[in-house]
């Protein structure tokens, strides 16, 4: 499997994503200013893998410090910078309020070392067991996966976007393990193209059968009977089960329900974000009209043409058949029941 | 407006559209395998415009026969050629019929340099109909439209479709210059990005107001209560009002029903197909790969990667709000009805 992120004697060391699949490159980050530019341009990406990538980015403030004092001044800078770049995704905010908390517990009198030391250790344990809750979530999402299915998923929840083999592609690459015979339709995901770019190349490289097609042809496959089910990721949940993704999920749930194929999303419980009612509260990250308007490098239309573009659409709850997370399939139905 | 067809002493001007809108270049031709491979190409496409480009392809095969005999088989020949090009749009197969009614009510005992005139006449005559079928659809249309209105549209239907100002940009382009306040909202349109190259050109060329998006916008702008009616063109209109339509448009119909938004198809009376009882009878295009995987010369994906390409898909008449025709509008239940 791809290791998208890995820290290594105060660096971390990222793989670049928007350079795939053309070439496999890496970042060695040391500075906080370029971390936040592998997370703006996307080198970084994916909720769970963000959510790791800030934990480190705390842990490279820590590494850096030179007194206790030094270490949470620079530890609530970091965490403020690096909130600031992507709006939508819950899991950089949870993680780096993790690692905080961890922090504050030994409290600022303790010596830098022991701090420094606690707060890579939390950082390399959240890393950790996001590798183990993908596990737990294939685990779980195999068991709704038929012995031979056509699998629909958008942008890339795998490998690239976790510490571990990824959300929706984690289920998938749990199914395949068990022997079943699985074919998966990867949408392209327009604008950044993660679709076509990294879930081909990171299901390619596993061995497991997958086709490419642009985000319209979802529709006319799931018409024509070709898809069994849908499996998407997740970059935050609502305490209903409204689900903010990549945007194009809210189509694909609304063709699902209009063709009857189930719809799933594969996320962990950290995804969740209890402390919203609805997916109206979720803040919606809006791209630079250039990532529609030029393709490497080349622009597709004309340069001054106005845009939209939405990074993400909100799922309403009502239209997902069940939200497989490490702790099992959760109904939305019954979230709205407890809400 | 542009011209995107035009035939001058025995020649087919043609505005190269896989250049726009990086060039205005036009080709020259002169070879029906010119012709056949600008069609193939998609340099020259849409419903209505192939069905002239079939009409001025049969003038040239006509142009260059010595006799009447020659003439005829030159006829026969061109037609089953062209035929073969591309299967999902109707114009192109019945307006070469028509043509060659056309030379038949003649007959070959008839002087060659008769019959030329007829079918010379006959193409120019199809050309300069659908301007007039443009114009009575734009007015048509127009009635639909409210003084203040968003509109989505999908693919191009519009002057470099057709031989006039358009069929879905026709209704557009009439609701505009009627004073109206219209933004237009452009799908983009993969694979061939006919949305971001040629509508977005089109309507900034008119001085229309118009909004790029990616294909996966359309759903957030509609749910988002920001689209106020669509309006798309027809490669095919079945006898019960299925409408087959460039790759995208049934899952904006699905998003418009599960949005309340009106879903209408604009297109000439010339693009029903009365032999088919329904769109399970379209034929699909199903084109090369390569128009997903690569853009502007680059891959954006690994180049082994499979693919799936139908280039059109059908849209159920129960999913159409109205039908926009040179005669009226249809509601799609009452050709059920009928049928």
């Amino acid at each position: 499997m791809l290791q998208p992120i890995q820290w290594t004697d105060g660096k971390i060391i990222l793989l670049d994503q928007t350079k795939l699949p053309r070439a496999e490159e890496y970042l060695e980050i040391t500075r906080l200013e370029g971390l936040i530019a592998a997370i703006k341009s996307l080198a970084v990406r994916g909720a769970p893998l963000l959510g790791i990538a800030g934990a480190y980015g705390l842990a490279l403030a820590a590494y850096q410090s030179k007194s206790s004092d030094q270490l949470f001044d620079k530890l609530y800078e970091a965490r403020e910078r690096l909130a600031a770049t992507r709006p939508t995704a819950t899991n950089l905010f949870s993680m780096m309020d993790r690692v905080v908390e961890c922090a504050e517990e030994f409290g600022e009198g303790v010596d830098v070392g022991v701090l420094k030391a606690a707060i890579i250790t939390e950082a390399l344990e959240i890393h950790d067991e996001d590798r183990e809750l993908c596990e737990s979530i294939g685990r779980v999402g195999n068991e709704l996966v038929p012995a031979d299915a056509n699998i629909l998923t958008h942008c890339n929840a795998g490998a690239l976007a976790t510490g571990g083999i990824g959300t929706a592609l984690g289920v998938i690459y749990t199914a395949h393990k068990a022997g079943k015979k699985i074919k998966v339709f990867a949408d392209e995901t327009r604008p950044l193209l993660q679709g076509a770019r990294l879930t081909v190349y990171e299901l390619m490289a596993e061995g497991v059968e997958v086709t490419l097609i642009t985000d319209g042809m979802a529709g006319y496959l799931m018409k024509a009977g070709e898809i069994d089910l849908i499996i998407v990721g997740a970059d935050r949940i609502a305490s209903n089960g409204d689900t903010a993704n990549k945007i194009g999920t809210y189509t694909l749930a609304v063709l699902a329900k209009e063709n009857n194929v189930p719809f799933y999303i594969a996320a962990p419980s950290t995804t969740f974000d209890m402390d919203i009612e609805s997916g109206a509260e979720i803040p919606i990250e809006e791209r630079d009209g250039a990532e529609i308007k030029i393709i490497n490098g080349e622009l597709i239309t004309r340069g001054d043409v106005k845009t939209a573009s939405p990074a993400f659409d909100v799922t309403p709850a009502a239209l997902i058949t069940g939200l497989i997370t490490e702790n099992g399939v959760i109904a939305p139905a019954k979230l709205t029941k407890l809400h």
